[in-house]
């Protein structure tokens, strides 16, 4: 445990599994849209998994937690993330099945094309140049489309993807028309759309989506994800996405 | 009112304003989804209006009876309903306002360019080739891309829409992403897209989408539209939209 914890960074409690993620006390931490995603993604027996633009390496950690998957890889630019997630890994005894490599998504060359049967990705939000920035810069990478684009994010999944390899990912709700256009021209079919709202009669701020590469053409939108009742408290379905994710 | 009537149609009192409407007893008969897209779409005073399909002429009829729009333009390609539409405008008293013209949506080259300020269309639902027949033959027509598919529909409204010309559709939910696609590649930009649930926590069937001619990247997703309650009845957001029909 020695040195674990660098200046500047917090130890975070999972909650489950006695799980635990180093994060920065400044800069991106994660979110509920995270964990929401790594419930919503459906990993098989022995699938190999891998995370475009993991940071904090939240989702392989939450991911390898819930499945029996062979392999998580988790992808990031930042080296100080790269770092911290690789901490977070052997913090958690997990490194014989989660590696987390340092690469931009944009040149993946490392790894073999068309090898995984799952990619995940909470990519950055907001386009490019829509004039909202973060001042802290590693912030400002992970929300804002600077060192990459939804376009790369989905020419690296089908690139990483094997032929009928699915694709989860979790993006703001206005950005549904690029996300859906995108999916389909890079190959990746959306076959299930679910939004999130804050509370029922709201607009959904989010929506997760389910791709397969080479995929038909047949979306099923499912009833929507609510997360919170009248009153604020949680509602009974994030309450069980949270209880799911304690057990495989 | 003489022959207005022809055997095998019946008067539907449309329960506004006096509006009646001839139909079909057999063959494709308006429905809910015809009324909730009158609702959705926002007509401003003296603009012209064009129906892509308009069947019975449902929706010239309760677009002429909520705005104050110049002209509505309804085409159809059938034969006998552009014959039983044109009796329904003229049943209405409505020929000043209302043209229903014989025409298929795949060669408009009677309608000048540009020259419209809303598009609005029901149109078919299912993919061609799909399986699902309907027996009546009209009724095919009416359900199925049989003489014309979703990319028909929007390269006939992209010529007909003005610079910012506004689009309203309706369309089932499975066909979501090729609403989408579609839309972005033929110049119409979705701009507000709402869901319709049988009930609350239950998948959507259709949607309503608005766009606009090469509008900018900003889709808003609305709070869902709820039909029922628990027990059946319709929810107050349907007895809204019913009233608001009746007066302008």
């Amino acid at each position: 445990m020695d040195q674990m914890l660098k200046p500047g960074e917090t130890l975070e409690d999972l909650q489950r599994d006695g799980l635990m993620l180093i994060q920065k006390e400044r800069g991106f931490r994660f979110g509920l849209d995270a964990v929401l995603l790594s419930d919503f993604a459906k990993i098989r027996q022995k699938e190999r998994v891998l995370d475009l633009g993991t940071g904090s390496g939240i989702l392989p950690i939450l991911l390898q937690a819930k499945s029996d998957a062979e392999k998580i890889v988790g992808v990031e630019i930042q080296r100080d993330f790269v770092e911290m997630a690789q901490r977070s890994v052997k913090l958690n005894r997990v490194e014989g099945k989660v590696e987390i490599i340092e690469a931009d998504i944009r040149s993946l060359t490392m790894l073999k094309k068309a090898s995984f049967d799952v990619v995940v990705t909470n990519p950055p939000y907001t386009r490019a140049n829509s004039g909202v920035r973060c001042q802290d810069e590693s912030k400002d990478i992970a929300c804002n489309e600077i060192l990459c684009q939804l376009e790369d994010v989905l020419s690296a999944a089908r690139d990483a993807l094997c032929v009928k390899g699915r694709f989860y990912m979790v993006h703001r709700a206005e950005r549904l028309v690029d996300v859906m256009a995108l999916m389909r021209m890079y190959a990746i079919e959306p076959r299930t759309l679910q939004f999130v709202h804050a509370k029922k009669n709201k607009k959904p701020h989010i929506f997760l989506v389910h791709g397969v590469k080479q995929g038909g053409k047949d979306l099923t939108i499912l009833a929507p994800l609510i997360l919170h009742e009248a009153d604020g408290s949680w509602t009974s379905d994030v309450q069980q996405i949270y209880r799911r994710e304690h057990s495989k």
